[in-house]
């Protein structure tokens, strides 16, 4: 018997093995909630899907794994890969039974009250109605985030974040923030400036009908590299990228107005795809073969959607494409004129309607306010006033009611805090990861003029996609790239797009 | 407390709901399976779907069940419900607990490796290659009817068919099928001789368009009563009902070239759908909730289909319709040719494809053979020649291999010993409920003329779906049509239909 098979190893690889199973099928009914089922069958839907949490929970919290753990830690001659994947399982470990059973479920139904005082709130641009349910959602995140830190040594703030983002550090966002933070307002004015003085991108007439786009957005996907036998394309209220593993499915929205949103959408969601399918498939089902975190996941969604195409080349590429789809004809429809309405950009109230100069504004905001709320540096009750001067602070405008203001984001009613961050990290990691692709592969742009991406996807399969959790983050981004995160080659980027195009 | 709600009654009401949830995720993640799983995802999800099997198995048979069940029979005061619950619960514990784990398992691993014999054996037409595979599963088919068959108190064929048909019996059915095999092949020829003296049904040209397909099915569907709020239609290689309580999904394939199939296989669906829609609320996820068994569901599906949508009204109604859908004109589209088209009898070879008038024959000779065969009074080597010889009497036609005989169906391959009757048992008692609404409620037929199918199908809800499990289907049947089930009103139905129109 070699060490890898030891039993404690084998033992934990084969249950996480059976936990992968179960989590899969929540995450095919999971899809199957938004994507296909009919609305009266919510209650019983939802059920299974709590049977099957349940049921799952109860795996990742088997005392056994423990047992497992502590003889596995003491076998030697285990493999690199075995050794990170009995390092991803004690961290796992660590999390999921970091909180007593009372407060996962206090937390569960605070989140589940506050979702639906979150929807009509938000309808009604009334923050106060959601207050007294957001406090006590907020709450008991302060006491996760406790429970969780002291297991981990981390402030109750960062362990928030360790559960989207291993290994991340508020110290470290601060800085490439404030970075960003100084930069992005006088850089908007200038990109402002510079768009002002090219052309407008001309009118598209439409309509363009949904089965047009589905089959253009098919087309775009599979020069992307996405594998049809291992996922598919579909439809839901808000896209996504979700299913199972080897079977990873996206969805995207259309309007017969505007094919521009959800091509693009289809392309973002194409990239979480990719990363998804490019998972080591050795290490299918344990926790070493899972995506690193939500920064590089967010980056691979931007590497495609951002990096590659809204890039001349690409627009190259896909012109006629559009074209053809549509019977477009006109000057709207060329190549420049296609690239500039792929590049407008504009400051604006919503988060998810921001492009990539203003984006990151946003996500300094919300990032700001969490960590002062989590601290408890700051009484929810200021959030909409703290919200609408930062807004003022960083884009320069103010919105005129808390629906565009702070009642936008379903995240913090639904208890995703230490999570914005991990948006405009990944969008500094697509930029340093793309420029490091372009270095590697000198035919990753000429590539993509061409429709073909297998120079990049092939270079991101090697280095990141096929990486699972093998590596920490920084470790993973330095591998790839020479050196951890900064901000540099996102704004450069950013530069070399919006101020010299 | 009531004694409705007593501790033993509540534990096992309680843990069957538990169950339900279980079923209701296994129900979504097979339709998944077959209408939606991308190829490269089978292996995984046959994973997921092995664990949650084991699991629900595991709840199955949960011991705590038998001790509720003695306690809960020793209440009274239980209302009818409650106790027609208790008792079917008592019904599928004793066949739940039959089995030992071996078997069940030995009985899977024979299952899975002969139906992947038998789809290689029957492209190759070849019941040699079969052979082996189908005698270890017939072998394993008879000591799982013996086990459950001395728990019952039944012979072993008897108990096999209790899965499908609970309460049914061969010595019934031998009874029914004798007097149908003496009628057909006489009526038979009569049909086919009054069909030669009307004219032939005229061409319809094509193509088809799917999408135009789908939405008249979908519109057919809602004019039958059908609940898309609670399900939907996709699309699958072979068409089934399925999915989960309060989420009754159906499938048809499409061909281009013929819309008669897709909408045809689009109603018989329904008509299973609609029973499931229809069980009683109060109880779904109970053990009474569920179809009363197979004859009674193919009733239903076959009551849609041969009954209703083979009638001249619905062609009345129809006719229309499809002309709409399809542009359609000309002599083939009139509503009279289109009943003739929908009502042509002829002789051939494979079950699937065969009309109401040859479709008992198919039947008849399987139940036959799988009688003598679980018996072991034919060996399994000699099953070709058996089928042809029954194949001559009953049908007057041999086929030409065993691709087209023997080797048609997937039931025997895959452990389905005992359901083919309740095919047949299904068409006469869909004539038998057919015949008893028209007298009830005289606007059934005119209804459907008119595309108005409430008078149908809330005669059907009264006294068949909300019904569930309620009572044993003889009495069901003799209290919606006050006799048990007789071959006499489907002879009748088919004179009435095939020699005197």
């Amino acid at each position: 018997m070699t060490s890898a098979t030891s039993s404690a190893y084998a033992s934990l690889a084969g249950h996480f093995g059976r936990l992968a199973a179960m989590s899969n099928a929540i995450g095919i009914l999971q899809w199957d909630s938004d994507a296909m089922m009919p609305t009266g069958a919510a209650p019983s839907r939802a059920e299974s899907m709590a049977l099957l949490r349940v049921l799952a929970h109860g795996m990742a919290v088997d005392p056994r794994i423990g047992d497992w753990l502590a003889e596995a830690e003491g076998e030697d001659g285990l493999g690199a890969w075995e050794r990170a994947s009995r390092r991803e399982i004690r961290r796992v470990w660590t999390v999921e039974t970091a909180l007593p059973a009372d407060l996962v479920e206090a937390s569960s139904k605070a989140i589940s009250a506050s979702e639906m005082a979150w929807r009509q709130a938000r309808a009604d641009a009334d923050f106060k109605a959601l207050l007294p349910y957001l406090e006590e959602v907020l709450r008991l995140q302060r006491e996760a985030g406790a429970a969780k830190g002291e297991k981990l040594g981390l402030s109750v703030y960062d362990a928030l974040l360790n559960d989207y983002e291993p290994g991340g550090r508020s110290a470290k966002i601060d800085a490439l923030f404030d970075d960003l933070a100084a930069f992005l307002p006088g850089f908007t004015q200038e990109a402002l400036a510079a768009q002002a003085r090219r052309p407008e991108p001309g009118p598209l007439d439409g309509p363009f009908p949904v089965e047009a786009q589905r089959q253009l957005g098919m087309k775009i996907m599979a020069a992307l590299g996405y594998d049809f036998t291992r996922g598919r394309l579909d439809v839901s209220a808000h896209p996504f990228c979700g299913g199972a593993d080897n079977d990873v499915r996206i969805t995207t929205r259309y309007d017969d107005g505007d094919f521009s949103k959800a091509l693009m959408g289809v392309i973002h969601e194409t990239g979480h795809a990719l990363y998804e399918q490019g998972r080591p498939g050795a290490y299918m089902g344990q926790p070493v073969s899972q995506a690193r975190g939500m920064s590089l996941h967010e980056s691979q969604s931007l590497i495609m959607e951002m990096q590659a195409c809204r890039s001349r080349e690409f627009l190259a590429f896909a012109a006629p494409l559009m074209r053809e789809a549509f019977g477009g004809s006109g000057p709207g429809w060329e190549a420049d004129a296609l690239w500039r309405r792929y590049t407008r950009v504009e400051r604006g109230f919503i988060r998810v309607d921001a492009d990539e100069v203003t984006y990151p504004a946003h996500i300094i905001l919300r990032y700001r306010l969490e960590k002062a709320l989590i601290a408890d540096a700051m009484p929810l009750s200021e959030l909409p006033a703290a919200w609408n001067a930062g807004m003022q602070d960083l884009l320069g405008i103010v919105p005129p009611n808390d629906r565009l203001g702070c009642l936008q984001d379903i995240h913090w009613p639904s208890g995703g805090w230490g999570y914005f961050p991990t948006y405009t990290l990944g969008a500094m990691t697509a930029a340093q990861l793309f420029d490091a692709a372009c270095r590697a592969e000198p035919d990753v742009l000429p590539g993509i003029a061409r429709g073909d991406f297998s120079p990049l996807v092939g270079w991101l399969r090697a280095n990141i996609h096929a990486q699972g959790s093998r590596y920490e983050t920084d470790e993973l981004l330095t591998r790839a790239t020479g050196r951890p995160l900064d901000a540099g080659v996102f704004k450069a980027h950013l530069a070399r797009r919006y101020l010299r195009a």
